[in-house]
């Protein structure tokens, strides 16, 4: 998430009680998440396993729950419970302040673009020129939508992500982290019906020109899908995934979060892609394997009887 | 479902046309579902199969179609088919009369709640304190939200139970079983957009307290969720299915009807659960087994090709 | 589909730009794909594999880039693009022209039929009577509903097909083809919510009388379902296909395009079918095959350890 403007890092500091250290004077542009910070930007990090990645990232200004770091030309704000001040600062500077309208008067719809009824646009969504919006469609604040877009009826475009920091203080419990991330639709998608693609938690989800989505297929938050990639019915995308350009998935395919598919790649129907797999390919099964030697497999075990029946054979003589 | 107050049995038999035998006097406090049933409640059964569960189970008021029975301290009303008295009684004491605006007048909305619009809040509902009800949501009549649930866009609550009674007269065909159920969402509740979660049949549908759901999930009628799951896109879980606390199910996981998920099992991506699995384990395939034994048969189906050509070598020598 | 009133060939060939050759007095009654076409149609064709079957069908009017047939009682209208001369008729005479009312005034809406707040019903939409349509559905133009047709909250009929033209130039991509088809649905079906079911890509998607659906079912163009079937929650099905009367589908089961299910079948939770496959049979896994067989197949599995070490223990003998 951008600032509107600059903030003083010491505002931020007294915003969130933190003790600061190092570059007081800077100003911080934003606030985002370890993958996908850039300098100016805050970052937050409670877990020593990710205190070196963090302070070695791009970002600025480190809020952090220990006192042993000193990277130059950063600031750290130190604090005891670094996830409640990102959570304080998303709130404060992207406060939830909804639209009650339909068509929320802080939103910007280009020409030639129709708006169909029962359609919710929240505030500060840009919609491009040349644009169908079916009814009931809901896009939310922030999100930005291309030219020659097509959304079709009962799309959700920039829900919350699915994404809660586990507590265990007396029973295990889940506490969200609040998305201020957005979702950019690049020119000439098309988006099924009932689908559902999340903003990103503090990144951009987007989707790139040209891709084509079925109906009821799901996005995740911080996903990047490429230009020209098709998505067939019921496919499942979890997320900060990145797609690449031209992949092609079949029906109800599920890809799991922070992996890559490279570029051309095809998936069969109902696979599960678990780890990264490179483009070019075509995949089948679940977990997913190169296609053909998976269709051989499949071959292979209608011969165990045979194997078993040899085998016998061979011990009884 | 519970009457708004008691009903005289005979009244009850008078409005069905049955015969009534045994204990007279009583009033009807509800009627259920066998499985669901308490005293003072009506049950309905119309197969030899079930005749004796069904005199057996704590319900006061028997509806069924043999005068065989004479359970002492109940009452049996003697109709020719059962489930069309149950209809008659559901669609007289609990007729569809749904409000006709976005926002019904006998709907109750706690303090510090949100209703964004084009949602859609029905007869009798409740909805709690600073809940988050987003645009183009619909919770159906008579359903019950907690305190502090957020709701994403286009989410159904309370649609009716996918459960029909097989007929064969002529040619197969299947008749609707009414809904006269709820669905129950306790505290700190989050839930996905474009979800559906069903009404129960006769008793209620319920997602416990801290339970957080992604985009896209189907929960069945008269599932009960226990505290603090964690459900990720395009879950399905089938009717009258119970999910113990801490129970996560990952992305696209089916979930069979009448089972039981034990507390803490953890079920991965894509798999299907078909029967009752214990608690604190890990799951996967479809259907499922336990996760590493499954990991495991997928190496072990890769060594056929190579036990193929050991035990044919072996056959020519 | 059909147009309002037959058009003559020569009008036809003037829009679109056409040398018009044969039987140039004809009047074109419809346009439809070369599966679907009657005699009357327009079709088009542009790849060389498939001119004889289009010269061959039942279609009248041909739109075709070659000039080396002369088909008898037929006409030909050659152009360089067909594809591009399909889309300029449709958006002639189906142009888009949506209405902005929730309730078209041109919608026929029965007798004893409840249409619920924030249901959007499109224009020339036909809804028999006793149907219930619950909130925020929407029915889209030119679609038929049946009587006794209840379809739950949030579900769409009639949003476009899922068809693109490839197109190599530059990059690879894909170009929309316009869906001018319909959804018509029979009497006594019934829908769950957040379903989907896509309308024609120029003939029609059908839902056979009696059919019930559970939630978030995708239903693809020109699919025809018959009579009486069950589809539970999740079942996505591809386009033009066919499923025959009393086909049960449970849960999370995917079906892919222009295939048959012959009557009766049951298809198991989870399972893909890729292939036809005959009716009054039982279906499991991903392909399917014979539910007992595909059980079985999963215990041979388990032996694969035992024969491994009958073999090196034999070997090492």
């Amino acid at each position: 998430m951008r600032f509107d403007d600059p903030v003083p890092v010491t505002t931020i500091a007294q915003l969130i009680g933190a003790e600061l250290v190092g570059n007081i004077e800077g100003f911080a542009t934003g606030i985002n998440e370890i993958h996908k910070v850039e300098a100016g930007d805050l970052v937050f990090v409670d877990h020593p396993k990710y205190y070196t990645a963090c302070i070695n990232s791009s970002a600025s200004f480190i809020i952090i729950n220990t006192k042993t770091y000193f990277p130059e030309g950063k600031a750290l704000l130190i604090v005891d419970d670094p996830f409640e001040a990102y959570l304080k600062i998303v709130e404060f500077y992207r406060p939830f302040a909804p639209s009650m309208k339909m068509m929320s008067e802080s939103a910007s719809i280009g020409k030639g673009t129709t708006i169909m009824p029962g359609a919710y646009i929240g505030n500060h969504v840009t919609v491009g020129n040349n644009c169908i919006i079916y009814p009931n469609v809901a896009i939310l604040d922030h999100c930005i939508v291309g030219n020659d877009v097509i959304i079709q009826s009962g799309t959700v475009i920039g829900s919350d992500a699915f994404y809660y920091n586990k507590k265990t203080s007396r029973e295990i419990h889940y506490k969200k982290m609040t998305s201020c991330g957005r979702v950019l639709i690049e020119n000439g998608v098309e988006i099924g019906a009932n689908c559902t693609i999340d903003r990103g938690v503090s990144h951009d989800t987007i989707i790139g020109a040209g891709t084509k989505m079925d109906n009821l297929v799901h996005i995740g938050h911080d996903t990047v899908v490429g230009k020209n990639c098709l998505f067939a019915g019921q496919v499942g995308i979890a997320g900060a995934t990145t797609i690449e350009d031209n992949v092609i998935l079949w029906g109800q395919v599920g890809v799991s979060k922070t992996l890559t598919i490279g570029k051309g790649a095809v998936v069969y129907a109902q696979s599960g892609v678990k780890d990264s797999i490179e483009g070019g390919k075509v995949y089948f099964g679940s977990p997913v394997e190169d296609a053909r030697e998976k269709m051989k497999e499949l071959v292979w075990i209608k011969r165990i009887p045979k194997l078993w029946e040899k085998v016998m054979e061979g011990k009884e003589k």
